[in-house]
């Protein structure tokens, strides 16, 4: 997508170094595009931990390049093998982080320690070629919702979506995931108008999918992750549509925590409620997903601070919390499969059942 | 309640200045505990604007105080319309703010100009004296659900109560609503816990709830206000109970935004969700509370703009959105009375039904 004008991916390799890939620090943003050089596994494992990199898909294509850059040093198996496993180790939510080390380790293990480093590099690449197209597809299957409902909608009534934290493209390698069906919607001329959650407590959504959307020219009002039950009771939000870091088989939903508060209110109020997702995030060995999915428990300091631009332009953390108290820290939560209207997929849309997974993925059928 | 050994209402007059009226800045809290002197009716009239006194309950106590300094100036029948109606206009949504201001004018009607200033000041005091009764009663009823799941515990486990927003003690004129019966828990020695939801944008929970809590040695934990969903799937909390700005004659529910969605969250993990209130904060000519109860929006830059305490020590602002980007703020959601297990009143328990709020208060009954 476009920043001022300029086509970005969200992950590439630096045209003039090829042991050197490029992201954007995403701690910095909204207040600052800065890109960082990672030429190091352990700094791409940090880039991860540190969430200077986050996203579902974009964390598997950084992992896969962090293989590469691994493999340009030391080509050996244990190099391969341990690297990949610390790799693996650095988020234990998202599956897509070991769907991409695995599909790495697949091919690499038959490929000679001589070409190991440059079949790394094809393999990342085709990774990233194939998560554009993949999102440049849930794009399209995710675009004829929103034409249906502007067909409901009086001349220029705005369409209103709700999402929650950041599923757009600096989420993944481009286009993004629930955010490609509105960067298509706008860009064919629909009056779309998103609901952006701030996503407490990282503000994914206040800092990243706001600033997504500003920099696409597509309308937006940031709210507090309080507010989306009283909008959908007033009729104010047509559809949701968010990410996931992990579907199980059966279509129960991990995502940024508040998801599942946010599917509630979509079913008490009869708003569709749309999981956009390439296949690579479906684990197909897990059914059930409150029971069986590892969340996360970040720091506690992510709650208690919160970093932001002073008035003098500055960014400056503050606390919000007295000195004294504790705070706990879940960084996701599972929707099941019941609250979810249907699964948009590369491959088209689908119930959020068995069912409808293996009509899609009939590949992947027991 | 106690702070560091003394104890304190949230509203007094000042014993050396009976044209003094004294509050907690609770823009203030947690970081500085400072008293505001309020000598005009339009310093209070400020106060309650900018939330500097808040809290369905306190803001009732301090406006009767404020119709009482109006009337230390000019205790003509204008005046006190006048600054009655203005009063009331200070904000929206509590109901208790109305029926205090009501009382105050049907008592200062039938009396005599030279004598209103008096009467005025004696009828605040009654009304902070009786807020104070009701919510220890309060305080009693809820005592007995947490009794009751003390003993379903095994020996020394914590009874996990999640509550959103304030409605402790500094929302009231002493004790609270939703933490009376947790203070009480806590004075006869049973183990509880409160999950306290930070409750953005205002964050009266990490700041006021967090604080009162420790002040008085409540164990606690702050989260964000996305994760109590998640908290309750897993079995981490036993119950939840807030207080309320406003309750219909049917039971339906104004409280802080976001607590509707806690209270769907509640039902569908069979959490009881109870509401305390004194019955002041019923409303006797309203039924439908999504269709009927104005909503206050409040200021985009309580959205945008997070204060908080500095490394330095100092507060400052930061902005945690793009400068372009719009944000919208309601500051108040409806629950509706199907998802509330119950009310705890001054008069004891009840279902959150036309019914049940009759059995407690036959008076009203049409």
């Amino acid at each position: 997508m476009k920043i001022n004008g300029t086509a970005y991916r969200s992950v590439w390799v630096d045209p003039t170094d090829e042991s050197s890939v490029c992201i954007f620090d995403q701690t910095k943003l909204p207040f600052a595009l800065e890109i960082l050089h990672l030429k190091t596994v352990d700094q791409v494992a940090q880039a991860i931990v540190t969430m200077q990199v986050r996203g579902a898909p974009l964390i598997g294509a950084v992992a896969a390049y962090g293989l590469a850059l691994a493999l340009d040093k030391d080509p050996s198996d244990a190099s391969m093998e341990q690297n990949a496993s610390m790799l693996a180790n650095t988020r234990p939510t998202a599956i897509n982080l070991r769907w991409a080390l695995g599909r790495m380790l697949a091919k690499l293990r038959e490929v000679p320690e001589k070409d190991r480093r440059a079949e790394a590099y094809a393999e990342a690449g085709r990774i990233c070629d194939e998560d554009v197209a993949q999102n440049e597809a849930i794009g399209r299957h995710g675009l004829e919702l929103i034409r249906d409902i502007a067909k409901t909608k009086k001349n220029g009534e705005s369409i209103n979506i709700l999402t929650h934290c950041n599923a757009g493209w600096i989420a993944t390698v481009d286009w993004g995931t629930a955010l490609a069906p509105i960067y298509m919607a706008h860009d064919e001329g629909l009056p779309v108008h998103v609901w952006v959650d701030e996503t407490r407590p990282r503000n994914q959504g206040a800092a990243l999918t706001a600033w997504e959307l500003g920099s696409h020219g597509v309308q937006h009002t940031v709210i507090v992750d309080n507010a989306g039950g009283h909008l959908m009771q007033h009729g104010q939000v047509d559809l949701v549509i968010v990410g996931t870091d992990r579907v199980t088989a059966q279509g129960d939903v991990a995502n940024k925590i508040g998801t599942y508060l946010k599917a509630l209110a979509a079913h008490d109020n009869a708003v569709p409620f749309w999981v956009a997702l390439p296949s690579t995030t479906i684990d197909w060995r897990v059914t059930d997903g409150i029971r069986e999915i590892p969340i996360e428990e970040r720091s506690p300091t992510e709650v208690t601070l919160v970093a932001g631009q002073a008035a003098d332009g500055t960014i400056q953390t503050v606390r919000i919390t007295p000195e004294t108290s504790n705070a706990a820290n879940p960084a996701f939560d599972v929707t099941p499969a019941r609250l979810v209207t249907g699964l948009i997929t590369e491959r088209g849309r689908s119930d959020a059942s068995a069912e409808g997974l293996r009509s899609l993925f009939p590949e992947h059928t027991n």
